[in-house]
């Protein structure tokens, strides 16, 4: 079906059950497709912006009140909201980061994290993953010592993802924080995969920043995010340009240069605000969202080869699963290759992993109701009985 | 009416004749409209994304395609989707600017640039404007020798607004670029007044870059904008990460660190996707909007007192007109002081002027059907003759 000439309709949350690893916190509550569809155009939430003309500001409709409940949200003083979390970390890094200055990352950490570092000729130092890939306190003060001893000083700021998109795996957070605390290395917890789906209490851990994203977990469209900080880090990441030009002496009032003036104008942030009461809603059934899951689990389990590559048991939705030894067995002579296990899980009205995956390959339940993960979880068994894999 | 509980529905221009300077460009599509309905969920773009995973590679939508036809369209050689203009601005900046460098920008600069600058350390440097409010290449050509003189180097980047944001006054971009392009200064021309409104000639004018905004003018949901560059320059600002971490040795393939990697995954892209075909289309029509705009410019100047700031003729939708000597006498002494013009529009059904202005003000007719331009013109002279302004 055609949208325009050019663009096909996409109907991949309406005719399937979607299991996309970074797509499922991602879906509009129907509150935000009102809302999207009332403040498409542009400058759509301009309207009413009056003096200091900074959207933060803006009343109507509610975005200032908005800003300071996504605050409370995460347990924060200050919030803006950004283009998308890695705007967040640009932000940041840019506040923070000198060229030739040490930066500490993870093992795990997201691309963007490194290139928010590298954009400001900061040189990122990993912290490493244990061997059931989890990062440790232990681990974040062993290279903290090592970066200092390397640089001569302290890492100038430490990026952290409570849990990573590779296997979905807690770290340490409380203790990885405490340890940088003492060495007075500010932090941003890059809650990418927590905040909208799960509570989050940025101060109650120590964070310096909570970064969250809206198209990845607050229900909300791209490009969305949020810069969550505390008040001593909100003078700094937030500070309002000083800029006085020589000729005709103009200055720009409270624009903060981090932010660029303004962030998102209209559908992104209206989108973000439709789906808060719905989200603090939902962070409060986390654990129904991540038994359903792990139902899910226990029935790949049960499929004889087939081997969960995140932490056991599950502490989130997002699973890293290794089918090398199971469907990818069959994958070898099917006249398909792995495809035949995509044309499957269609043929069950299963969407979301990457087509022609069967060795290692990822996927999250987040949102499934208990009828859909009943019917996934029955769905990987069937496959598995049709082509005679063994199960237990 | 409520869209949500706490979000009024939107009708702005459902409603209206909205003459808002910033937002008539903006305004979408029925196609855009569609395409923000059947693409609102977060990641939404990504479904067909393969290797090697980045926005621009995407067929399906036709991403792809829609990044070379962006190029041309501009006349340049290669394009990126940006957050917003000022994300453009940013970039380039990013790759340019270090330090203490020199950057000029105009006395009529968008604040955005000079925030780009200030965001990388650069120490901006105003081209001033004539008493006419008009950037000329001999400024230009003085302030390049003043600054050169100053900081003992050239500067290293030019920002220059094709028109400006505070008369809507076209500037001889042409005729600055030769005398950059003398100095081996690398020019930004900001179009976020033309580009997706008239037709822009990007190499013909000898510009290294080449800035539109979607939610301004190219008829997108926001925030939405593109950066074009020569072959040249494009290896410069779309330079992919070197970086390779040291303890996992990852590396990030083809990510490009100014762009944080892939920049508007869902509705914002399809947004600008779906109205380009009618964007290409309406730059051709350029001189009929301005015709229009002339009437009702004619109608204000019939009204004795008011003056037009901007340049005569106008050359462009956006105006700055001043009414100290005729609508701001009568709010002198009416109960409801500036805020009864705010009124009188209104009740003919005019939106987008700030509420109560009647000192100097903007507006932007570009979008108006012939029968709206002529109800505004009268709509002024009408509340012109109710409170006794005479009329020539």
């Amino acid at each position: 079906m055609k949208c325009t000439a050019d663009i096909d309709v996409r109907d991949v949350d309406e005719s399937c059950i979607n299991i996309d690893p970074i797509q499922v916190g991602g879906r509009l509550t129907a509150d935000a497709m009102k809302a999207v569809i009332a403040y498409g155009d542009g400058y759509s939430v301009c309207d009413h912006c009056r003096k200091p003309f900074r959207l933060d500001y803006i009343k109507k409709p509610p975005i200032q009140q908005f800003h300071k409940d996504l605050a409370k949200f995460v347990n924060m003083d200050v919030v803006r909201v950004v283009p998308g979390a890695r705007r967040g970390f640009q932000a940041v890094a840019g506040t923070y980061v000198q060229k030739g200055d040490p930066v500490l990352i993870t093992a795990l950490s997201h691309y963007t994290e490194v290139l928010a570092v590298e954009g400001n000729g900061g040189i990122p130092r990993e912290i490493p993953a244990n061997t059931d890939n989890i990062i440790t306190a232990e681990a974040a003060a062993e290279t903290i010592e090592k970066v200092t001893a390397e640089f001569g000083r302290s890492p100038v700021l430490l990026f952290l993802d409570h849990f990573d998109y590779q296997y979905g795996n807690e770290h340490d957070v409380r203790g990885i924080i405490r340890v940088a605390r003492q060495h007075d290395i500010p932090v941003v917890y890059n809650g990418a995969y927590t905040v909208g789906i799960m509570e989050v209490d940025g101060k109650g851990l120590g964070a310096d920043f909570v970064i969250g994203s809206g198209h990845k977990s607050m229900a909300s469209p791209a490009p969305s995010g949020m810069l969550a900080a505390t008040d001593e880090r909100a003078a700094e990441v937030f500070r309002t340009t000083a800029a006085r030009t020589d000729v005709t002496g103009r200055t720009f009032g409270i624009k903060e240069v981090e932010m660029m003036g303004c962030t998102l104008m209209g559908v992104t942030l209206v989108g973000m605000m439709a789906s808060f009461p719905h989200v603090k809603e939902r962070v409060k059934h986390w654990d129904e969202h991540l038994s359903r899951g792990r139902r899910v689990i226990e029935s790949l389990e049960r499929i004889v080869g087939t081997r969960i590559r995140s932490e056991m048991p599950r502490k989130h939705t997002l699973t890293r699963v290794d089918t090398l030894k199971s469907f990818d067995r069959i994958a070898d002579t099917h006249k398909k290759k792995g495809f035949f296990f995509t044309s499957e899980l269609k043929a069950r009205g299963i969407a979301g992993i990457i087509p022609g995956a069967t060795r290692v390959w990822k996927f999250n339940t987040y949102g499934l109701t208990a009828a859909q993960s009943d019917h996934l979880a029955r769905a990987f068994l069937e496959i598995a009985e049709k082509y005679g894999l063994d199960i237990e």
